[in-house]
């Protein structure tokens, strides 16, 4: 893993050897504040850590500074176009702000952005979207992914020559192909921590998947240092959509990892309600430590597997058999085995 | 892309140049082959395009020689263990077997089972799960990718010296980071086909996210001939994910890419439940080539996103515009655009 700054937004610190964080984005009309809070609220008992919220009009940014004071998680502000409102969003106390550079108007007004975020200790994410590539870019004969990287660039020269170094890059596109090319180029190019997300994903089913490949496959070679899984649905599923992909990427050290097998004619019991019941009861255990669970129905690979996890049920033609590292620990009747597995694993 | 030989799976490609397969296996038991008929005509009506079948028993067997000659697919026996069902296999009818040469008994059953594939021009899948490596290299002081990929290796080696290449490969972990590090290691040393997978993956949700994460990051680079998705519930369900990581990882040149945003503050249209309507509806359609299209809620990304876009709508805050190829064609009431653009769709 390639080292990266540290920054903080808020309490939540991101590069250096920080964790990778969760955040999302209200959905809210942000001049509506109390709905706004409750469902940031929401989003922080699902597990979320940094929340955005767009800042779109002077209603909105009056509603932003009382949002920012009663809001549980850091909050960063969401700005386009207009370099009053970034300004306005700085004074009223945002932990962070967002800025497309391209789109807020002369140099000088981001001079102003950069003087007072510095002022206020905060940093700046500089996010380009592929729809939203510089213009000297678009017609060079260049891949999106390097369009999007040379836009960036020329974005954090121009901070580093105003000594603005608390950036944060992002560099989305829905493609997600161009995607994981243009944060491999970008993690190669600067030291500046980033933040991966796959942009306009889709739906839930179909945003969960490109999520997961985009962001996923970039974690699973150590980079990126915060993550936005984007769906269009309710925004809490967005953030379970992101604990999956920290869990399965290995990048979180705590909670359970059901492992399970499609079944198949070797398959003796009624493994799918099974594994279904367990994934209920094990969602209400939050350990503080990562354990690896597997439930699998046939003796090909259920022992090997089940040796392999921290716990492991495996199922004959007739018995269940547990496993704890690496040891069959007790056979069970099948009618049985997930009630105990689980009530093993909140032993654990 | 690194050049792969080229094998047949009944009249389905792989490797060569051959666009990446779709496959599932049947969680019926075999014996009942009618049962097991039903769940492949089912498959093979959501997109599978080969099927693999457990032969545990001489019962199943013989309902395996009966589902072979009505199999509207191409059909891989899955063995373990017995070599004499291999053998069986093979004389019913099996367009290709899948065997772990570790557990199937003495070189010489390993032998006689490649005589017999050989004589009926079938390939053999080498199916190394990481809860089956070789006993030489448990021990051994290798990252578990790289005794998956010795244990490989040595099968690879041992059906090369008995004049056997029709050959595909597997190599798979429930943990993912393992699995995509096997694969990209097997994928530099042996140019036989890859047949991709993480096993065990779990249920829907999880199994979803880290089957996308293992399969999709691999395809991104490249790396990828057939690709099985597995899932702990009805395997038609492991087809539809199958489909979307091979749609958004740009392997198939067909069907729709749906691109939505994740509404924000800026969205002033009711943006969630008309880009499911759009979901539903655009199931309908089977276009034969590649069409991305685009819904975005407000005008920040969206015109951008939707001039990317073979089609895109995008919103402001009374109006809906619909764009071609980058070009504004309509404005529309927010109240018909997802029907027009449907339509629109439809006449591409």
């Amino acid at each position: 893993m390639k080292n990266k700054r540290e920054l903080f937004i808020g309490n939540v610190g991101i590069g250096g050897t920080h964790r990778v964080s969760i955040q999302s984005m209200t959905s809210t009309n942000t001049c509506d504040w109390e709905a706004t809070l409750k469902q940031i609220h929401a989003l922080e008992k699902e597990g979320c850590e940094i929340i955005r919220i767009a800042v779109p009009s002077n209603d909105a940014l009056f509603s932003f500074a009382k949002i920012v004071k009663e809001s549980p998680l850091p909050v960063v502000a969401d700005i386009h176009f207009d370099a009053s409102l970034a300004l306005g969003s700085i004074d009223a106390g945002a932990d962070a702000i967002r800025i497309n550079p391209g789109n807020i108007g002369s140099k000088e007004k981001v001079k102003e952005i950069l003087k007072a975020a510095s002022n206020r200790h905060i940093p700046i994410r500089i996010g380009v979207n592929s729809g939203s590539i510089e213009k000297k870019y678009l017609s060079a004969d260049l891949s999106m992914a390097e369009k999007m990287t040379a836009s960036v660039l020329d974005k954090i020269k121009f901070f580093e020559e105003n000594n603005f170094f608390d950036i944060k890059i992002s560099l989305k596109s829905s493609n997600v192909t161009e995607t994981v090319s243009a944060y491999r180029l970008m993690n190669d190019a600067c030291d500046y921590p980033l933040h991966l997300g796959v942009t306009e994903a889709g739906t839930f089913f179909s945003g969960s998947i490109k999520s997961a490949i985009g962001i996923g496959s970039l974690l699973i070679d150590g980079i990126g240092n915060t993550i936005r899984v984007s769906l269009t649905d309710n925004p809490v599923e967005e953030i379970k959509v992101a604990k999956e992909i920290l869990k399965v990427t290995g990048m979180r050290n705590e909670g359970i990892e059901l492992i399970s097998c499609p079944t198949c004619s070797r398959t003796s019991v009624d493994l799918i309600p099974m594994v279904k019941e367990a994934e209920k009861l094990l969602a209400a255990l939050h350990p503080n430590k990562k354990i690896t669970a597997a439930i699998m129905g046939c003796e090909v690979n259920g022992p090997g597997e089940a040796k392999e996890a921290d716990i492991g049920l495996a199922f004959s033609q007739k018995h269940g058999f547990i496993f704890k590292k690496g040891i069959m620990i007790e056979k069970v009747e099948p009618s049985h085995a997930i009630n105990r597995l689980v009530e093993l694993i909140g032993q654990m």
